[in-house]
C-alpha cells in the first residue's frame, strides 16, 4: 500500500518541528498533539489571520473564558443531555466501539441521526458480533464532554471542559451587552481550547479530543436578519452544495452569487451569508484556493440541537476527502433563552421599541483542522526537493540569513542584518552551517520564502542577494530595503 | 471599612469590560474570571510583550502543547506524590479547610514546609476546633490537580490537567532536541493555561484556579552555567531579598550588580542571574514601575519539590503585600531524569564530548497577576476622573476618532482615518456619541492614550485635533502622519 499523504506531511512535520503526538515517550495517547516550534508559529498567523478579519476588520469584540465551566452552565446548554454518542461494549473482550460505526460497517448504511433506540434494533435484529466472536452489550449514550471537580467535600462542584467556547460567550452575554453600550447586532469572538472525549479518535490531526476553535457569535434582533455591508459582497460567487443536491447525489456544486442565493432562499438571510463569505475569505488569505472549498448546507438530520440552519465550510483533502473547517449556524434564541430560563436571569434586550432575547448567528472555526489543510496544500513535492509554498504572511519562518563564509566579516554583517530585522519584530532565523544549497533546502523545507545572503559584494555595495522559495530566482536588495521587503 | 483599592479596580474592571468573576449569572464559581473584550486585549499585549523579549529577542522556540496530560507524565513529574495541600474536614458541619491555614490563623504561628502529620500533631495538641464548635477529621494531602479520564471502558485511562505547562517541553523533550539540531543551551517557551484546584479560592485575581502561564525552560549543560550575553547585563543592579535579609527580619533589600551578585555567590550562576534580570525588564516594559519589584530568594523550605535554588519576582499590591509573579527557578536534571526513567527512554544530549542529561533552568511567569498588578499601579484617581496610565504599547485600544459633529461630512472624513488606522491593523475605536468632554472621559477610563478629533478645520487643513490622556494636553497633527504616531 503506498503511503498515504497524510503519513508523508506528519512524517515531515513530525521530523521539521511542525507537529507531533503529545506524550510520545509515554506511547502517546490518542487525540492530542503538540504543536512544534514551526507548527506553533504557523498556528498563530492562521489564529491573528482570523482576528484580522474579526476583530480588526469587523469590529467584533474578544474575551477569554475558562475552559473549565460549572455543571449548570451545560445543563442549560443541553450538552448534558445530548452531546453523546452511542456506545456498546463486547461481553467478551470489553472492548468498547461507536455503535453507529459497527452499523455502518456491517450492514453497509448510513447512521445518520439514528438514536439509541433505532442503533439497538439494528444490531439486535441483524444479530451483529464483536470482531473477537463476542455479543455486545446494550447500546448507551456516552456524554463527551470531560468531566472533573472542582473544590473538596461539602463544597465540590461537577465542572465540565468546554465542549465549544460559545458557551462562554452566551453565559457572560448580559455582562457583554452592558460593556458594549447595549447595542445589537453585537458580535463576540473568542479563541481558545475546546475538548471532546472521542471514542478511539482515528484520523489523527482531523479528529482531536483538544483542539483549538475560533468563534465569533452575533447576537442580532430576529426581525433584522440584514447585514448592512451586505451590499460590498453581493455578487460575490460561492459554491453551495444544498441540502438538495446532496439529495439528489450530485457531485457538483451550484455556483451562485450570494445575492441571488438570499433571494431564492438558498441562504436563509443575509446575516448568514454575509458570514459563509467572511469564512471562505479567511480560507482564501490563508492559502486555501477556491478551487477546494465548497459551502455544504446541514442536512435537517444531522443539525445540532440548537441550530435552526447551518452552512458548513468544507476543505477538499486527499486522503480525508471533504472536511469540515466551519461551520455558520444560526442558533436562533435557544442558547441566550435557556441560561435565561436555568439561571432565572432576564437575559433581554431593548432595540427599537421592543423587549427579546436575542438571536445568535455564529460562525465557528477549527483551528488546528485548517492548520492540517494548509499543510496539504502547501506541500510541494518537485523531483529534488520537497517544500511548503505558504504565503509569506503564514510563513512562521520569514527568512534565513546566511553570510556566505564564517570570516572576513562576513558573519557580522549578517548578524547586523538579523539584529535590524529582528528589532523590527519579523521572525527570521540565522543559519551559518553547510553550503548555501544545504541552507536553502533546509529553509525550503520549511517554507520560509526568502533566503538572503551576505556576501564579499555586501560589505562593497551594500546589496545581499535573496533568493526566492517558489522559483528559486535570485535578485539583489540593498540592505536598508530588506525590512520593508520582508513585513507583510 | 473604606473599600480597599482592590474592590474599587474590579468594580471598575467589571463595569468597563476588563475583567468579570465567570458564569456570574449563575452566582460565580470561585477561582475562574473571564476577560471582557478590553481585559483580552491588554493580556494580549502583555503576553506579546513577553513573546517579544524570549521569542523575538532571546530566539527561543515556542511550543503549545494539550492541557490535558496522561497519568504517567505526573507519576513521573511528582506531582501525583508531592503536589497538595493538607486538608481538614469538620465533623459537625462538613465543611473543607486548609489544615495550615487553621493551624496559622489559631496559633498565629508559620506553617511553612509543615507537613501534615506536624499539622495533625498540632490541632490535636491544642485542640483546635472549627467555628462551628466541631471538631476536625484527621488532616489529609488533597492534590490539587483536576482529575479527568479519556476514552470509555477497557481503554480509559486516567488524565490530568496540567499544573504548569512546563511538563509539555519536558515530555517532548527529545523531539525538541532533535528539532532543534542538537544544540545546548536550547530555550523552549509555552504561554497557556494551567490548573490547579484551590480549595476555598480567596483572593480574587491573585489566586486563580484557571490561570495562564508564560513560561521558558532553558536546557543546558551543567557544566557550563555562564551566559554569553552575560557582560551586556553584569552591570544591571537587582533589588534582592535574600534568604539571610529575610532571616533576619529586615524590610529593605540588598541592591547589588548582578556581576557582584554572581561573583560573592548570591545568585548561584550566570544563568539563573540573566533570567532575573530578563523577568524584571519584562514587567519594567509592561508598565512595573522599579520601585514596586523586588527579587526573593525561596527559603530551602519552601522551594518545590525539583528546584535546587529559586528566585521569585515580587510585585508589591496596595492591599495584597508583595505578590509573586514570577520565579527562576534550577530544575537540575529532576525532570528529565524523572522522565527518562518512568518512560524507559535514554533522554541524553551529547555536548563537548560528554552524554548527559541536561538540566533546566526554568523561567516561569504568571500572566494574571501581573494584570492585575498592572491594573492596579496604572490606576490614577484625579478629583474629576480616573483613568488607566497605560503605556502606548500596553493600552487595549490606541486611540479614539471622534467626528465633532455628526455632519457636514466629519463622520465620513473621521471614518476614513478609522479605516486607515484598521488597515495598519492599529486598534483603534470610532465613536461620535455624546460631547467631545464625555467622550474623552470613556476612553480615559479604559486608558487609551490619545484621542483623536476631526472637525471642520480639518476639511480645510488636513489636520485633526490629538489629546493626550496622560496631560489633557492637546496639538494639531497632519492625517498623513496619524499612523506613524500611532505605531508602537
Ligand atoms: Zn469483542
Ligand atoms: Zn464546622
Amino acid at each position: 500500500m503506498p503511503e498515504r499523504k497524510y503519513d508523508r506531511i506528519l512524517r515531515i512535520a513530525k521530523s521539521r518541528g511542525f507537529m507531533w503526538p503529545s506524550s510520545e515517550i509515554y506511547g502517546g495517547i490518542g487525540g492530542f498533539f503538540d504543536y512544534g516550534p514551526l507548527g506553533s508559529l504557523l498556528k498563530q498567523n492562521i489564529e491573528n489571520k482570523w482576528r484580522e478579519i474579526f476583530i480588526i476588520r469587523e469590529g467584533m469584540s474578544e474575551i477569554e473564558t475558562p475552559t473549565l465551566m460549572p455543571e449548570s452552565v451545560f445543563l442549560a446548554s443541553g450538552h448534558i443531555d445530548h452531546f453523546d454518542d452511542p456506545l456498546v461494549e463486547c461481553k467478551k473482550c470489553q472492548e468498547n466501539y461507536r455503535a453507529d460505526h459497527i452499523v455502518e460497517e456491517k450492514l453497509e448504511i448510513s447512521t445518520d441521526a439514528m438514536g439509541v433506540k433505532e442503533l439497538q434494533k439494528l444490531i439486535s435484529e441483524n444479530k451483529i458480533k464483536c470482531k473477537c466472536g463476542g455479543t455486545f452489550s446494550e447500546v448507551w449514550a456516552f456524554n463527551l464532554m470531560f468531566k472533573s471537580e472542582a473544590g473538596a467535600g461539602k463544597i465540590k462542584r461537577d465542572v465540565y471542559l468546554r465542549p465549544e467556547t460559545a458557551q462562554g460567550m452566551f453565559v457572560a452575554f448580559d455582562r457583554l451587552y452592558q460593556v458594549g453600550r447595549k447595542k445589537l447586532p453585537m458580535g463576540v469572538c473568542q479563541i481558545g481550547r475546546s475538548f471532546r472525549n472521542e471514542i478511539s479518535p482515528r484520523q489523527g490531526m482531523i479528529r482531536l479530543r483538544e483542539f483549538t476553535q475560533a468563534e465569533a457569535e452575533i447576537f442580532y434582533n430576529p426581525r433584522k436578519k440584514e447585514h448592512p455591508k451586505f451590499s460590498r459582497i453581493k455578487n460575490h460567487i460561492l459554491p453551495l452544495y444544498t441540502e438538495k443536491y446532496q439529495e439528489e447525489e450530485r457531485k457538483e456544486v451550484l455556483e451562485m452569487t450570494v445575492e441571488d442565493a438570499v433571494k431564492d432562499g438558498v441562504i436563509a438571510s443575509q446575516l448568514q451569508a454575509y458570514y459563509l463569505v467572511l469564512a471562505e475569505k479567511f480560507f482564501e488569505e490563508i492559502g486555501i484556493p477556491r478551487s477546494k472549498m465548497r459551502c455544504r448546507q446541514q442536512l435537517s438530520d444531522e443539525r445540532a440541537h440548537y441550530s435552526s440552519e447551518t452552512w458548513d465550510i468544507e476543505i477538499l483533502s486527499e486522503d480525508f476527502g471533504w472536511v469540515e473547517v466551519a461551520a455558520i449556524a444560526d442558533r436562533t434564541d435557544y442558547d441566550v433563552s435557556r441560561h435565561a430560563a436555568t439561571s432565572r436571569k432576564k437575559l433581554e434586550v431593548h432595540d427599537e421599541g421592543e423587549k427579546f432575547i436575542p438571536h445568535v448567528m455564529e460562525a465557528s472555526f477549527g483551528i488546528d483542522r485548517p492548520f492540517y489543510c494548509l499543510l496539504e496544500q502547501s506541500f510541494v513535492e518537485e523531483e529534488d526537493r520537497t517544500y511548503f509554498k505558504f504565503t509569506s504572511e503564514m510563513a512562521p519562518i520569514k527568512a534565513g540569513i546566511f553570510p556566505l563564509v564564517k570570516k572576513d566579516g562576513l558573519p557580522e554583517k549578517a548578524e547586523e542584518i538579523f539584529s535590524d530585522l529582528i528589532k523590527n519584530k519579523i521572525i527570521v532565523k540565522y543559519d551559518s552551517g553547510g553550503s548555501i544549497g544545504k541552507r536553502y533546502a533546509r529553509f525550503d523545507e520549511i517554507g520560509t520564502p526568502y533566503c538572503i545572503t551576505v556576501d564579499h559584494d555586501t560589505l562593497e555595495d551594500g546589496k545581499v542577494t535573496i533568493r526566492k522559495r517558489d522559483t528559486t530566482e535570485q535578485e539583489y536588495c540593498k540592505t536598508e530595503d530588506i525590512v520593508e521587503k520582508l513585513k507583510v
